[in-house]
Formats: structure tokens, C-alpha cells, sequence
């Protein structure tokens, strides 16, 4: 069990289960998959035109996770991750099935980011390929996106997710499975213009070999190479010719196409409408299938992390240059977080996620001014609920915005966003760490100790030290009227 | 009148009205003020714990702004700005008055924010003083806000703007005008609090010379002075004897400081906590005044419009510098963006509003890929709502990040915050220019033409050219969608 790790991709046309088991190979880790288990759900076509899923779909999810959570019911929650894509971006309801998602998983559920999928998927699939500097193009068509990569080797340099995918195009271009030129054209020109706006970049960028890594890149494989439209891989003209073939029939008949599995024929054309698309809007000539993609990516990150590479440190690293923090105070800040976090919940190890996600709002807190000084916590939670995040899950980046947002100013503010208390006590730290470093000078050792019993907060000042600095004073009792505003004591004890 | 340019400013304690001659001196352009009127309407005072501006002050300051008005009627637009402060920021029901306000001046207000009230202020205090590269400290402490400004010679280079004045001040610490030690201190304790968090910057950053550019700096020289606290100037020790006096008179009694007008009685003690504060927490040593101000400062930026130095401009630039704004795509939307313009308003010149509108919004329609690609349009409708812009007032940001929220996507998001048809029309532009330069390469000759009758738009485009373009003609047919949903016909004739 030690070296097992899981991953759960919880995508709109199947939800996968894939465990890995870890093995160091000349010093690199590498992950073989020692267990699949797939489930054709395509939770895509259970979106009403109002994006709400609708109660069967939710059902059959809930079904699905059940049997994953049984597979999974001896693992630790440190070498699991569940991670959920577009359909979940999109649904409006989501809020409203997730906990039961969650609960019938026995895990939490992320919700990712398309770029931040893109990112996992060129992850995954560079995890199979040799080690070696060559420039790899990605195409992973999914049931409800699709993302497209360049990277060179291991690390991934243009990533994008277009709002595309085989299930929603099937439904939304041949509802009824009929198929003519007409509607195939139509498909094709809606794909293209979703890929026309990335166009530029990567045709400049180019790349040596090209790979499609999803189902509908597997499905187009199997029947271009065994029913002989193409000799090697996914061509243009093995393209052309299926699509003169299922125009001709009239719709995807199975058995005329050796090489497709049954639950792929309702979904098919919609991903040959995009996978034309790309060949001719990206001048893509020719296309080999990737492993991997999604499942193992996560595996590969969860591996990371393990070993505190963790690809979200790196992100936040790149955060303070990109938006021009100033690192000396965010240093500061959290040094004095973590040691009065430290003092609440000396259980918690450096892993442990609120402890983390202290730590990373604590250095990111001030991101927000470079857009304005003026109300710059409110920027910070904007930047960090909607930027691009490599490694963060929407949820991590929830939890950042809602401690920038609350660290200085109005506690009401957050108030409807908290789940827990924990939160609160966050909050907490990160709050009285701005306060005491305000100054913007470094703090030897905290003048105060906090304890939490109940609903009261306690927090204990020396009193020779609040006499010599009026200033903080003035603004810890500030903080009192903060507190009791959202249902706590705060209680200044000069001692 | 060819050389006249008049400034109202709307600050929460007085309204200014400054009427200025340029003449050209040297090679540049000087400002000499020849006409001004004042009114003391402490709008601040109006302001209700619930941030709502009362009946009378609304009335009060109608009144006065009839006044000006009256002496503004021969004016022509582009030679007049108007520009409110502090309360105009702050009061919530700013948006039920302000009509009636700009109907009685005659003139557009400008609501803006502080930062810019720091730049303004700079730059009329430093176009009043000699051409050097002194370092200048300046304080410019209002009715309801405080500018602190540090430039070097013409150039303000750090600027804060603080949330206190001598109104709000006086009011919150001296309700009744009783002054006593106790009071005193906390005033000035929550002063220090406001300006600690600048602090750093700005005595690292350390001046030459310190100037007091409001009412209450040139009330408080004028009693050290006359009153002989101190020989020279605004000092330390002067302010330490005036506070002990009044603490032991208990009030402001006019008749014994000279030097003090009658209506600054009421708001001197705010004024002097907050002056104080700054000589303690920036160590001030000694301050004089400085002529000119923000209203100096309104005709000294309109004096540049006038010669195209417009500062927003510069502004301009400088984001598509710090956003990483992809230039070139920028120049081509902004030139199809403007063809269109002039075809549907041949009339305007370049310095119209609007027009400037569609220039700025197409160089920066893009900001918000900065924070992330999906979605970026509302980012940079967020950056551009929220950033510090010199030169720009509130509501040309709120224009600017209309048109970027608009320049893509639902057209219904912008309709509650569309004001004039004109503001759609601008849109159309944008939204145009931006679908035909999709493919981030030169348009040498626009294929399409605009007309607008009533509340038909119609689309005239090159028959051929559409026909080799099909995803550009799937996005035209995708505008007949969206333009429908805000009350236009968007008819599309291939010719």
C-alpha cells in the first residue's frame, strides 16, 4: 500500500479510476498503473440548455463514485486525488450534488481549471514518452472540452482548453445520430473558430510530433488504421476518407467500422468534426495516440508532492515576481502566520492543506495591489479566484481568495464564503500577522499569543510592549469589533 | 476666451471654481489663474453613518453649483473639467444626485479616485513652484481624503491617498467642538494609523522639501505664524504649543488665534491631528505651503489635452507594457476599430470623448489575459474598472471597461450599464474589429461596411471575400444573435 497512489478523473464523457504504484527508475520516479476501472457516465449530455445537470445523470454519477469509493476505501487521503472537469466547471448546480459526490467517494472532489487540465494531461502524456528535448503537440478531444499543448520534454509551454468537446458537439451538430455534409460541415467550421484564436501561437511555436490522447483520439486510431483508411496514424486523407464514408451511411454504423467499441459510435462524429478541424486549422498532417493523459498526470503531480515538489510552490513563487510583491514583507507576514498557526494546531504537519494554504495567502496576500493600493485585498481575492494556477484546484483557489479577501478590513465580508471554524482561525492569524508586521519591519518575536476556546478568542499582549506601540493598540481593538460582527469574543488580555 | 480653461472642484469641505489663462513662456506652457469663487459646503458633513448624503447638503451643493455654472455658461466643453473628491466617492446615493448636479453646472463631473486627486494635486503644487529636480514632499490634507505625494522636480512619483480629512476628523473626535487631551491623542493615534502603512516607501524614498497644500495647511501657517507658535513655517514645536492651547481654551476661539478664518474654526482640530500625525509618523520637521492644488493641477492636465499630452495616453502605454498586452494585435483592432468609428461618425474629431473611448478600450481590450485566458474579457473590464489610471476619472474607466466586457461574448452583460446608443455603437466597432482580426494577422482592407438606422444595424460584407472566410462568416452569424438580445436588428448582406 505504501507506494499505491489513485487518481480519479471525473470527466463529462467517463469518470476513470486509476491507481499507480510509484518506483524509483535511475533516479526519476516513475508510475506503472497497476488498475483501471472506467465508466462511460457522459455526464455532458445531462446539461440542460440552462447548464443545470439534470437528477439522472446526477444519479448515475453518484452510482459510479459509490463503486470508485469502494476500490478506494483503505487508501490515505494524502494519496488520493479526484479531480473533476469541464461538465463540473459548467454545471450550474454543481454546488448542489458535490457534497454527495464527495461523500459517495469517501474523497474530496476538485474541481480543475482548463488550463490547469491541460497542464496534467501534457503531464500524463509526457510521462510515457522517453526522456528527450522534442516539441510535442497534445490534442486531448474530451466529452465537454478539449486542451491542446505544446511542450518541450517533460514541461509544458503553450497550454489552452477550448470549450469544444466529442459529447456536447455530437448532441449539439447531429442530435438525432444523423449525419450529412451539411451538419459535418457545420461542426467543423464551429470547431475551427474555436481554435482559431490560439492558431498563431502554436503554428509559431510548431511541434515535432503530434499525439491525440483522449477516447475520440483512440476511437479515430483504431478505425482509421483497421479499416484501412490510413496506413500510419491518424492522417488527413484517412480522415477525409471516413468522413465520405459516414456521410455516405448516413450515420455510424459499428459494424462497417472494425476497430470501434460499441459506447463510442454516439459520440464519434462530434470528435471527428473537431479532430478534422484541427488538421486543418492548425495544418496538424499527422497524428500518433498518447497514453496517459489526464489520470496520470495526477498521478505523476500526486507523486510530486509527496516529495515536496509541489507544483503549487512553484506557482506561487512565480506569482510574487509576476505581480511584483514585495517578498521581504510577504516573508514576514508569514513567519508570524504560521507560528500563531502553529500555536492553534500544533498537530498539523507541513503538508496538512489549511497550514499550506496559510502559507501561500500569507505570500500572496498583497498580489492585488499591482492592479490598486486602494481596497488591494479585494484585488488579491479577485487575482487569485480567477488566475491561472498551475497545480491549484478551483477549490485551492477558493480557499486562497477568501483568506486575501479577509485578512485585512471587514470580516462580514467573508462570512457567507466559510464552511468551518478552521477558516475562521485562518483568518485569524493571517489578520493579526498584517497587523503586527504594518510597519514593514521585521518582527524578532510576537509580542501576543492567541487561544481559542468556543466562540471566544483569546489574545494575550505584553503589556509593556502595546504601551511602547499605540499603533497596533489602536488596531487590536479594532480587531474586537471585527470579531463580534461574524460571532466571536476577541478578547485583548494585556498581561 | 481662445486661451481660457476653467476647473471645478468638488471637494468635501469647499467648492472651487479656477478659471486660468495659458500662456506660453520659455517654450512652455504656464497657467495663471485669473478668476476664482469658493463656497464652503462641507459636503462631508452630510454624510450619514450609512455613507448616504443628506437632503441639504444635496441641496446646498446644488445651489452653489447653479453659481458656477452661470459664470461657466460661454464656455465650450472640451475647455472645462470638472472633478469630485472624496465624498463624491464614498456617498452611496452619488448616483441619484449627480445628474442633477451636472445639469446645474452644465458640465460632465468626473468622479475620481485618489491616486489621480495625488497626481492633480502634484502637479498643480509643482507647476507653481521652480523647475528643479527637487525632491518635494506633498500633504495635502482635504475635508474627507489626504494626498501624500513625493515627486521629483514635474514627476510625482510615489502617491497615496488616505481615507481621513479635517471634516470627517473633526466630526468623528469633536462632534461638539470640546477639545481635550484625550480626544486629541486618539485622533491623532487613528491618524498614524491611516499613514504607518505608507510610511516606509516614503522615508526611504526621503524629500527635500515638505508642502501643505490645503486649507488647513495654510490655516495652520497662517495661525503659527501670525499667532508666533513658530518663526518659521509649519514646525514640530509649533504645533505641540497651538495643540496645548487649545486643549486648555477647550475649544477653537477664533478671536484668540489670528490668522484663523471664521469658517475653519469648525474643522481646524481635525486638520491639526491629522497635520500632526504626519510630523510624527514621517517625521516632518518643518512644512511650508504650496500654492495651486488640485485645481491648478485640473488646468495644467487640460492645458496638455489641448496640445495632445494627454496624460492617459502615457496611461495607455505604460498597461500595455505592464499587462504584456500582445502590441501588435492591439494596433490592428484599434485601426479597424476606428474605421468603423468614422464611418459611422465622420463628424468627430480626435479628441472626442467617445472616439478616445474605442482607441483606449482596442489597445487594451486584452489587459485580462494577464490574469487568465478564459474568461479574459472580464478581466480586463476588472482591471481596467479598478486599476490606478492617471489621467482617467472613474467614469472614463467605467466607459473603457464597458466596452471591454462588451468587445466579445454576451452582449447582454453590458446592457444594464449602457447609457447612450452611441455606447452600443462604439461596442459594434470594437466587437467587429475584434472578430476580423481573429486570426492575429493585418487586415489591409476592411471586407465589411456599417450603417445604423433607428435600431437596425446593417452588415454589409464582400460576397467573395465571406465565402473564403467561413469562420468569420459563422461570427457575423453569430452577431445577429447577440445583437437581437439588446433591441437591434443585426442584418448581414452579402454584396
Amino acid at each position: 500500500m505504501k507506494n499505491l497512489l489513485a487518481a480519479v478523473d471525473l470527466g463529462s464523457n467517463s469518470f476513470r479510476l486509476s491507481i499507480g504504484r510509484v518506483a524509483e527508475q535511475n533516479g526519476t520516479k516513475h508510475i506503472y498503473q497497476i488498475d483501471r476501472l472506467k465508466e462511460t457516465v457522459r455526464l455532458a449530455a445531462g446539461l440542460d440548455s440552462a447548464k443545470m445537470l439534470n437528477q439522472e445523470s446526477i444519479k448515475r454519477a453518484i452510482e459510479v463514485l459509490h463503486l470508485f469509493g469502494d476500490r478506494l476505501r483503505t487508501f490515505h487521503p494524502d494519496r488520493v486525488r479526484a479531480v473533476a472537469t469541464n461538465t463540473f466547471r459548467v454545471a450550474r448546480n454543481v454546488a448542489d450534488f458535490l457534497p454527495e459526490a464527495e461523500a459517495a467517494l469517501g474523497f474530496p472532489i476538485e474541481v480543475i481549471a482548463g488550463r490547469e487540465e491541460a497542464r496534467l494531461i501534457y503531464t500524463g502524456v509526457s510521462h510515457t514518452l522517453p526522456v528527450s528535448q522534442t516539441k510535442r503537440l497534445v490534442v486531448d478531444i474530451g466529452g465537454g472540452s478539449t486542451e491542446v499543448i505544446i511542450g518541450k520534454g517533460d514541461e509544458p509551454v503553450l497550454m489552452s482548453s477550448l470549450y469544444m468537446g466529442c459529447v456536447s458537439f455530437s448532441r449539439k451538430f447531429f442530435p438525432d445520430g444523423k449525419i450529412d455534409a451539411y451538419s459535418l460541415k457545420l461542426a467543423e467550421v464551429a470547431a475551427r473558430r474555436e481554435i482559431e484564436p490560439i492558431t498563431k501561437p502554436y503554428r509559431k511555436m510548431g511541434w515535432d510530433v503530434a499525439y491525440g490522447s483522449s477516447g475520440t483520439a483512440k476511437a479515430l486510431y483504431a478505425i482509421l488504421t483497421e479499416g484501412k483508411f490510413s496506413k500510419d496514424g491518424i492522417t488527413r486523407e484517412g480522415l477525409e476518407r471516413l468522413k465520405a464514408k459516414l456521410v455516405r451511411s448516413g450515420r455510424v454504423i459499428p459494424d462497417q467500422l472494425p476497430g470501434i467499441k460499441t459506447e463510442r459510435a454516439e459520440v464519434l462524429t462530434g470528435g471527428l468534426a473537431i479532430m478534422s478541424a484541427f488538421f486543418d486549422e492548425m495544418g496538424v498532417e499527422r497524428m500518433q495516440t498518447g497514453d496517459g493523459a489526464l489520470r496520470l498526470g495526477v498521478l505523476v503531480d500526486l507523486a510530486g508532492r509527496e516529495e515536496s515538489h509541489d507544483r503549487r510552490d512553484q506557482t506561487v513563487t512565480a506569482f510574487v515576481r509576476r505581480y511584483h510583491v514585495d517578498a521581504r514583507q510577504a516573508t514576514r507576514v508569514k513567519r508570524c502566520a504560521l507560528t500563531l498557526f502553529e500555536s492553534l494546531f500544533p498537530e498539523r504537519g507541513e503538508q496538512d492543506e489549511l497550514k499550506q494554504t496559510v502559507r501561500w495567502a500569507a505570500t500572496l496576500h498583497e498580489v492585488g495591489v499591482s492592479i490598486a493600493q486602494a481596497g488591494y485585498h479585494k484585488h488579491s481575492a479577485y487575482i487569485l479566484n480567477n488566475a491561472d494556477m498551475p497545480g491549484f484546484s478551483k477549490v485551492d483557489q477558493e480557499s486562497l481568495g477568501l483568506l486575501a479577501l479577509a485578512h485585512t478590513g471587514k470580516l462580514s465580508r467573508a462570512d457567507a464564503l466559510i464552511k468551518t471554524k478552521d477558516q475562521w482561525l485562518a483568518i485569524l492569524c493571517l489578520r493579526l500577522a498584517v497587523l503586527l508586521c504594518r510597519r514593514r519591519e521585521d518582527v524578532s518575536k510576537l509580542p501576543l499569543t492567541i487561544g481559542v476556546k468556543n466562540q471566544t478568542i483569546t489574545c494575550k499582549v505584553d503589556k509593556k510592549w502595546l504601551a511602547s506601540h499605540p499603533l497596533t493598540d489602536f488596531s487590536l481593538h479594532g480587531e474586537e469589533d471585527e470579531w463580534v460582527k461574524v460571532g466571536y469574543n476577541f478578547e485583548l488580555i494585556p498581561v
